[in-house]
Order: structure tokens, then sequence, then C-alpha cells
């Protein structure tokens, strides 16, 4: 796209009332604008962002067996007094009353919701295991939101939920989403550390948070350093008992958040202790019958009997993992897009708008990305150069690639990696072939 | 997919509440559920054709240069204030205070937001024109929800706003978009018929409704036959001249909804007057500065001046336009999907799971499939062979392969159209050839 037409406006001033790296960021380099407190536009730039990670979290919901679904954002607050969260959830439930009296809540997650789909649904044993997962926008009114998308009150939210026969099968559909949750930070360019954690609101007895790594996360956290050497994407256990070793494996290290970590346990080794900051970007529950027992979710099995179903459900805070991403990769100039994420996948700075041979060599590297399946942006805007050097590195493309009368001349751009600033004098088809490369790599 | 693990509840019996055989299907295969009065949970199947058509319209905004950004679904009251709307918009609107005691609003439409978005990012004429949009779930509170999905209270919108420096470039943002809505249904295999049509609350003076034609239609409409041969996807102008010459030939042929028409003109010759049923699906509005003007969106000229922009917004009823492409496209039996919006490309119905011939040959057709990019429904369910073709013709997928002992003792398939029954039969690889082509030319 042409960066003349593009809706991207940046800002030069720092916003006052951005308080982290990735809310300021995210308003530099026109991401986001508030709509109201702790509500949020997307802009371009970040609706890009946005759906790349919506689709990795997608493929990896669809490769570890879940099937999408979508459900409303407006539910029925009897489906909560059912519950008997209705009155327990607290001020943070946004409720709704409608024309006609009835009372309505916007979704601050989606238990009850998705039980009453399942009880009008299936009823034999035979269609178990089933996990259904949904994208959608859920709103919880925070006293103070702050901090940007981080902790806004509407924010969107992948939410799984697993319905089994019993305790061993609900753990390997627990187990399958931990694995999965490793590979999808993985894939966004996070380390993400499970941490046992509390299960809170939500109920149960086993529980996990995904913490990833990030100088400037919002809490401290502490774990073994060797987490720092392990890929998720080489997990591929097979069978239940491989899946559970998996689990077993990437539990087995220390790792506590601020509230748990008391003194380190001896078995850490001084060298391997690592007092990190962290963001949370997921949590996962197994519940048991909490939420099938008063809801009557039950299914026959296979000796005629009934018996209620064991769930567990799986967040991931995807609106969330956009500043979660910043946060983890970026430097005082701007945003450090990770290939997967990045809202376009390289930027071409024409230098001489309106010069012939330059256009020419911009047009040319242009056509040739996007004939190889990439997304570039050109900078076609009659801006100094040093304005086009400072935006493209504050919305922080993977790659720059330079063009002014003097490579143009040689028919040669030069190519900058925006992470490490690697810079080198390339031909359009080799520039061409080094970013195509990287992309398939990542 | 294997059908036995696929989330698709379908029913035998007709739901007492289905008054149109939309909503009736929708239900009996397992496309939606409904969750409270005129609000509905998608399941598998129905999340599918929702996507697929999501994407249509999106591909067909971006191709006419709209930018996708993403608006929250709850806004501020005080927004609606300045445009004068918020006490005017009635009951409709559902209106809602938060733990701070500010009034809030679930947006039914987003000229406000836009409004304020474009004022705080767009200061100069450079930056026109601007064409915003984005795909996002609205709320009316309809008195009375009824139709299933078609007249629903929470709703899947697409909704653009054209910016500009005048009449003469909104004019072009919005015959841009005339070209582009009609483009757009074809894809999903709809004749829409665009008609001149009153502004209603969002104000104007120039506006079109696109109505799609379905035998059981919600409104009756009256239109020249002509109409019926035209195919849009020929319409590719490359100037404002021959985009208003377009515009003009598709509005040149009258077209009436029930409440414009009187009596049909002498200029349609009697055997052109064609009287058919209709769903809008689409409207389109050019409202100048009626919007700009009280919310103060200007920009500067290039005379140094400051002028009001002129704007229009663009509506496409996406979750509608599920129930509108089945109104379109059904028999007694069921739907009848076409390719592009279909849920899965091809129904493979295993008539003897556990017969290492029969899988063999189901397996071959389903990973040739697979590979040739499609999406195959493998039905490997232990069901009587009456209750497959059933369930087939219900969800209504474009192709039905079946695989018997006898068929795969050969080596073959027996391969049926949904939409005319033509059958052959074939071998596996000459049946993907035959779907692939089919898919590719769609």
């Amino acid at each position: 796209m042409r960066q003349s037409q593009l809706f991207a406006p940046t800002l030069r001033e720092t916003p006052a009332e951005a308080e982290i790296v990735s809310h300021r960021l995210m308003l530099r380099a026109g991401l986001v604008r508030q709509a109201s407190a702790g509500i949020y536009s997307w802009l371009p730039l970040g609706k890009r962002v946005l759906a790349k990670i919506e689709r990795i979290v997608r493929e990896e919901q669809n490769a570890a067996g879940a099937q999408e679904i979508l459900m409303p954002t407006i539910q029925s607050a009897d489906l909560w007094r059912k519950s008997g969260r209705y009155d327990a959830y607290g001020a943070e439930m946004l409720r709704i009353r409608d024309r006609q009296d009835r009372d309505l809540l916007y979704g601050p997650t989606n238990e009850e919701q998705v039980t009453e789909i399942f009880r009008n649904g299936v009823a034999s044993y035979r269609d178990l295991p089933l996990n259904l997962y949904h994208i959608q926008w859920k709103f919880r009114d925070e006293i103070r939101p702050r901090f940007g998308v981080m902790r806004g009150r509407e924010f969107l939210m992948k939410d799984a939920y697993s319905f089994d026969l019993g305790y061993a099968g609900a753990r390997v559909a627990y187990n399958k989403m931990f694995i999965a949750y490793l590979k999808t930070f993985s894939r966004m360019g996070l380390q993400a550390i499970p941490m046992a954690a509390d299960t809170g609101p939500i109920g149960g007895d086993l529980s996990h948070e995904f913490i990833v790594l990030a100088d400037t996360g919002e809490s401290a956290v502490f774990c073994h350093a060797d987490y720092l050497d392990r890929d998720p994407r080489a997990e591929t256990p097979e069978t239940a008992e491989a899946l559970q070793a998996a689990v077993d494996s990437w539990t087995a290290l220390y790792a506590a958040t601020d509230e748990k970590h008391d003194a380190w346990p001896d078995a850490v080794a001084a060298d391997k202790r690592l007092s990190a900051r962290g963001i949370e970007v997921g949590h996962i529950f197994y519940f048991g019958t909490k939420y099938a027992d008063p809801m009557d979710a039950a299914v026959q099995t296979s000796d005629g009997g009934r018996t209620t179903v064991h769930m567990g459900s799986y967040g991931i805070g995807v609106s969330r993992l956009v500043g979660a991403v910043i946060e983890a990769h970026h430097d005082d100039a701007g945003c450090v897009w990770p290939i997967p994420v990045a809202p376009f996948d390289a930027h071409i700075l024409n230098l001489r708008p309106g010069d012939a041979a330059v256009d020419g060599v911009c047009a040319s590297l242009y056509d040739q990305l996007k004939t190889a399946g990439l997304d570039p942006l050109l900078d076609d805007r009659g801006e100094r150069a040093g304005a086009k050097f400072a935006d493209a590195d504050l919305i922080g493309l993977p790659w720059r690639a330079t063009v002014g009368p003097k490579s143009a001349a040689e028919g040669k751009v030069e190519l900058r990696t925006r992470a490490d600033a690697a810079t080198e004098t390339l031909g359009v088809e080799a520039a061409v072939d080094r970013i195509r490369a990287a992309w398939v790599a990542a």
C-alpha cells in the first residue's frame, strides 16, 4: 500500500496519559485511538496486527482440534442466575436492561453460554471429546482502566471450552491447550512461561497462567533460566501419555509469579535464577463439573446411564497481545515487530518521489514483493528523509528498503533490518529474496 | 473434517418458532442456536459461512480503496449528544450506564464515532479522499425480533464511511461503493438490484438500497427484467466519468420497492415487468455535511482556508446475508450453497465405515481434495445411508461424493451436484478435477 493513502495518524509528542511503552507507541504510531475510558478504536495499522494475532490463535486452536463457533456479546442474565454467578460477579459486569425490562449483560466470559449450547446440542458420550472456542469482544467494567489495550474495558479474547466424560479425558483436553498455547505465543515471537495459578472467580482445581517475558512487563516473575532455551515448536506429542510427559517437562522447572514466589527453591542453582518482568497473556482452567452440575450438562454413557461432563476453559487475551508484543519488542525509536505479526512485511522509503529513476526502483521492488506474496508499505509521501526514517522506526516493520537517487542510479536499495539495524546494499531481486526467505523461515 | 467430530446438531423436526425458510434451515442444519430473543450463537457450520461472506465483503471493500479499521461496540453517549441523535434515536438504541454512572450505548451505527476519529486524525485536504470501514457487531433493540438472523437484535454489519472535499469527490466515493456492492453480492451467488431509497434516520439526499431477489423474500419488488441478465463483474471503470456512467446504466432501468411502486411506467414493456420478492442486504447514503457540521470535521484547503468534509455511509448486513443466501438458494430438502460461501466445499459420504475398500477410496478422495486446496467434510458416522443422504441434502454442500462397497470395488465415487442433482460415476482423480474446476470458476 502507498503510505500517502494510508490512514495512520502518527504523533510526534508522547501522549501524557500513556504510562507504559506499548500504550505510548500504539498511540504514537497510529495503531489505536481511545474512544472512551478503556475503550479503543483500532486504526488500519493496529487492525492489521490484531488480525495477524487472531489468525495465529485460530490456526493453533484448529490444529489442537478445537472448533470455532461465535457466541454473542450480549447474554441473558437468567443464564448467569442458573450458575449462581449473576449476583456473585460484582461491579465489573456491565449490566443492561432492554426495552422490555429484561436483564441482560455484556459477557465478561462465556462458561454459562457455552454450557447451555452444549446441553442443547449434545446427548451422547459418542459426541465427546468436544472443544468449542470463539474469538469475541468481552467487557469488564474495570474501575480504573489503564495501560491502553493491556487493561481495557472492551477487549478481544479467545475463549475455548472443553467437554469430556471424566477427569482423564478432561486432562487430555487441558494438556492439548497447554501445548497449543506455548506454540501460539512462540509464533508471535514471545517467550511464554507457564506458571501454576489460582483459579479465582472461574473456579476449579487446576490452572496455569502463561506469562510472556518483557523488560517492561506489568509484574515480577521468577523462573528457571533454562526456560529461555526451550522451543515449544519441537513438541508434537501423538498420544495422551506423550502429551502428559510434554506438559510435565514444561512444568518441572521452577516458575512463579510475584504472589506465589517466596524464596528460591534449593533445586534452582544460583546461576539459573532468573528474575524478570512478565505479562499474562493466557490462562487455562480445569474446573470439573462446577458449571455442568447446576446447568445440567450431562450425556448418556455407553452403558445407558447418564454422567455430568467435566469441563475446562482456556483464554487468550487477543487484543492484549498487541500490547504484549510491543512490550517485548521495541526500542527508544519505536516498535520492532516480529515478522509474523508485523502490520506490513517491509517498508520501502522513496527518498525522492517524482524522480523517475527512484520511482522506478521503488515500483519494481514493490511489485516484486507483491508477486512474492508479501505486503509492502511504500512511503511515497513528500516528507523530508529525516521524517521518513523516524516514522519507519516508529512503525517498526521488520525490513526497511531505502531508495535515493544514488542507489537508484545503480538499481540498488539499502536494506536494513529493524531488529538489529544490519544494513546491506543489494539489487532489487536480491532484496526480495532476502525478505522472502526471512518471511518463510518465520 | 470428519463429520463424527463436527459439532453440528441437526434437527429432524421443524422448530415451531421459525416463520421463514432461512430461519428453519439454519436451526435444522445446526448453523445457529438462539441465545436469547433476537440474539444468536453461530455453531461451526454457520460460523464458516459467516466467515466466507465476511471475507468477500472485505476483499471488495479493499479493492474499492476502503481501509479496514475496527471501532468498539460500546460508545459514549456524549458523542451522540454532539450530533443530536442521542435523544432522537428512540427505543431501538440499547442504553447502558456503567459503574461510574456514565451513559454508554451499544452502537447501532457509527457515523458519530468515525467522524470523531477523522476529526482527530486528519487535518489537510492532502489526506483526502478517505474511506474507512469496519465489520463489527451492532445492536438494535427491535421490539419484535424475528426471522432468525434476518431481523436479529445483535447483528454483524460492514459499515464504511467516506470523507471528501465536496460533492464531486463524495459522489465518486458513493459510486465506487455502488459498484463494489453489486460485485460483492454477485460473488455470493446473489442477484442484487439497486433501488432508489429514502434516507430515514441516517439523513442525506442520495441513497440506494440493494435488494437481492429470492422467492421467499420479505418484501415485494418491481423491476425491469433486464436486470436478470446483467453481470456486475464486467464493470471495471477506471475514471470518475466511467464510474458515473456505470452507475447511471445500473440505475437507468426501472426498479422500485413496494412503498415506492405505484404503477408500472410506460417505458417498461409489458413482457419486461418483473414482480418479485426481495431482501434488503445493503444500503448506501450520501449525506453531505450532516454529521461533519455539528462535529466540526473540517480540513485545511489548498488555499489555506478550511472546509467541512462531505460524507457518505455504506452498510452491508453481513449476518443477514447468511439468511438471504439461504432464502435465494434452497429447496424442500435443505440449503443449496453457492460454491463461494459453502461451509465446506464437498461432502464425502462413506456408506460403510469400517469396510477397508470404502474407507480407502474415501480417504484418497479426502486427501486429494485437501491437496487441491479444498475443504471437504467426510461423513464417517455409523448412520444409515438414508440418514446420511438426508443430512447431506439439509447441510447442502455444492458436491456430494458417495462411496459404497460397489463403487469402491471399482475405485469410483458417485458425484452429484446439490444444485441440479446431476450425477456421474467417476474415478477419484476425475472427481477431484471436476470439483476443483468448478471451485476455481466460481
